[in-house]
């Protein structure tokens, strides 16, 4: 458990496991290692602290929250899938969806709080894997990111 | 041909192959069992339905006949490809834009008219993998969703 | 070096190695033989030539050059990486995003200009994979086209 105890030490709690917001897993395995966990949003134990979008309803540092949280959910998705959080060999990928005004272009800031938090806990070998930031219009529930992740177990 | 029967007991019937809409294949494998199915879209034997951004123009409703298409399309390139679509181990992660209207936030009840089409035909061990729904301002050719899809075969 | 021999002849030059635009890897891999390549931008040395969006403020042709770069930039990140290109067995995935008017609707042109240079580059078999093009409201500092590409080697 010792990344638990690593989470534990930044500050962090894992949340409740979101539900899924559809017909859909939340995280599926495939081959013999590999796992995706499905778009993960922003609220925390069902609670939305963060709507709308960056460039108009949130800050940059707001938006860097709220991708956290996305982390957040998603290492609560895989604790429940995957058993131990120790298992984890390498995050591959991640695919980030910020909600923008037309005229906001620091979504690689924003998908910063998301990714710098995976290289907190899980150090750079582990934590620091591909990623695309990505501009949208509008996400679901009016939440302000949605992170995608592929990942590879030991 | 236990999967093409399923299909027709739901009443649906494989549509023509669509064309590419560009330099790129269809579909394409990898590894030793994964395939990759680029963006499929809504129109149906060449036949758009449905055209034009939720929240604006079509109902969630509509929307997710229109997202059914996408899957019928998909199968329909899977057929030519993979020869039986008794083959598919898991359906393992489904990628939905919706062309949506600034203020419509109901991207997954969209995307639940695939991915329970999906469940249906192949049920739920094959069929139900990871998903995002994902707004935008726009899609090609002004559909109103376009969705993209990693397979493992047996 | 059969690969960069191909890039000379057909006039191009890998551009210098872009930095990342934040907190990640350019290319991550993972399993025995895949690789992902972090969304590319379009700007070449660090210089800006396109920016803005289609039906805005590039034409298709501005926009097809621009998506070229990010390939260049892509090709530019994998030699370093991989060391030689000719190490490539296939471009699998390409998922492009396109910077859009609300009623721009001819994304795939626009990434034919990647997908049509990777197959110039590395002929049919190789260079040509599956595909999504996808509009979207902005991207980030303002950039027209990103693209992430999925591939696996020899």
């Amino acid at each position: 458990m010792l990344i638990e105890k690593r989470i534990t030490e930044l500050g962090f709690t894992l949340p409740k496991v979101p539900k899924a917001a559809g017909i859909y897993s939340q995280c599926r395995s495939f081959g013999e290692k590999f796992v995706y966990i499905s778009g993960c949003g922003t609220a925390i134990n069902g609670k939305d602290t963060y709507l709308g979008k960056l460039g108009l309803d949130l800050t940059v540092e707001e938006g860097q929250c709220a991708a956290k949280n996305c982390i957040l959910n998603a290492l609560a998705v895989l604790k429940l899938n995957i058993r131990s959080l120790d298992n984890i060999k390498s995050f591959v990928k991640i695919l980030a969806f910020v909600a923008s005004s037309n005229d906001f272009y620091d979504q690689p800031k924003v998908v910063d709080g998301a990714t710098k938090l995976l290289c907190d806990i899980f150090g750079d070998e582990v934590g620091v894997g591909a990623r695309s930031a990505i501009g949208t219009n509008v996400l679901p529930g009016n939440i302000p990111v949605e992170i995608e992740i592929l990942l590879e177990l030991k």
